[in-house]
């Protein structure tokens, strides 16, 4: 019996050499412009992974905490745990619903639907005492990253901005999926039949976050690599969204 | 000013021509035959991401589902909604803890502590009719795998058993790990410094399941490849644990 070697290969290279991101930059040309100093062909179907806070410096989603004045919530809440409440402050501005709070923890759900820790503010990498927010419309963002990279190489890449969240009954952060253009974020094998000639049942595999988790095992977090290139994905070109991979509030039974 | 061009690349191989696995079957020498015949180097470091469903056939953890004697209440739950008794109830057998029973879905702590849909019970690419439990110590089936791979090949490579979870509040499932021998699942960067000189206050990320993701994104679902190598991995060699992965239900805000 021979078996022929048929081995398919995902690439992720982490692009460093971005210069510190401002407001008002054009990221896709940054982007550009780091791939051609690092010598890399872009080729069709490669994927961008963008880190949410260059998206959010360069959209100006940034906050100045001197500037933050807490409400009473806010500093009741955070000073017990030793936690700065202008942070919490902006955590619940930011916030569309409270899902948990507990234990010097603030569970939030954002306006985009997403459940994740201080509604997504995140106060690392930022200078000048300074968070970062969310990008307003992350795919949105990733729409118009999608179409200057497409611009700049003539080729139909695909963009997924990404954050780290934490999980539910999971250790541990790992990189989402938050903006999603140029690919479907999820591949549903429901109906498919395996090996056996068996009809699947449920699986659905959210590709998106999975490509997002490839990514940061190169951006690492200290963010001198805010960007990976990855070849080879397989996945199926389409607008996308990543409003696919929030369970909506009536099909979740954890909200 | 100029940027070094400094790339830090991972590389994701899906090994395909493994035979069907039985029970007794010695698998880390069927992964080594598989890796030699396509003609692969294994270098220090290397990470074999090994899908759980192998693992389990080869451990002999597969019922056949006309053996199974449903129980009432595993009878009033799943024939509403059109799903077989017989996984339902080995569900129920599987689980240590009912976490949620709604709307048609069981999702159920394992013993292991793994909070997951049907406590891991699976009958996708099952031959006749049966159904594929979790490995009963999947940290120590990763163990031996490892010393087996290790003795293939002297080198030092570390193990990852996988299954594909659902989470709160995303939709789809991702490739998670389950077992672990030779890494330190969990990259801790709290009270280290970011790039503007701030201690970052609670990041630790979950690189055994990012690892285990990327790992799906060759692997695919229809089980043609159920190996990946994964090259140029960053990680912490040790001992590993993915009990390290399981928040503890006195941490946990959604058990």
């Amino acid at each position: 019996m021979t078996h022929l070697p048929c081995l398919p290969e995902l690439r992720v290279l982490g692009l460093s050499g971005l210069p510190e991101v401002a407001p008002g930059d054009d990221l896709a040309e940054l982007i550009a412009a780091a791939v051609r100093r690092a010598g890399l062909t872009i080729q069709a179907g490669d994927v961008f992974v963008v880190t949410h806070k260059i998206v959010s410096k360069a959209e100006g989603q940034l906050v100045r905490l001197a500037e933050v004045e807490p409400s009473p919530l806010a500093e009741r809440w955070s000073i017990p745990f030793g936690k700065d409440p202008r942070l919490f402050e902006l955590a619940l501005r930011a916030a569309r619903r409270i899902v948990r709070m507990d234990r010097g923890v603030l569970i939030a759900e954002t306006p985009h639907g997403f459940v994740c820790a201080n509604a997504g503010v995140d106060s690392s990498n930022i200078a000048d005492e300074g968070a970062a927010l969310l990008p307003e419309d992350p795919d949105e963002s990733a729409r118009r990253l999608c179409i200057g990279l497409r611009g700049a190489f003539g080729q139909p890449v695909a963009v997924i901005i990404s954050d780290s969240f934490g999980r539910a009954w999971r250790e541990g952060q790992v990189n989402v999926a938050v903006g999603v253009a140029g690919l479907r974020p999820i591949v549903d094998y429901r109906g498919r039949e395996d090996v056996h000639g068996h009809r699947l049942q449920a699986t659905a595999i959210a590709i998106a976050d999975e490509l997002a988790s490839a990514a940061e095992l190169v951006m690492g977090k200290m963010d001198a690599i805010p960007v990976a290139l990855i070849k080879g994905a397989r996945y199926e070109p389409g607008e996308g969204s990543a409003r696919e991979l929030v369970r909506t509030a009536d099909q979740d039974l954890f909200r």
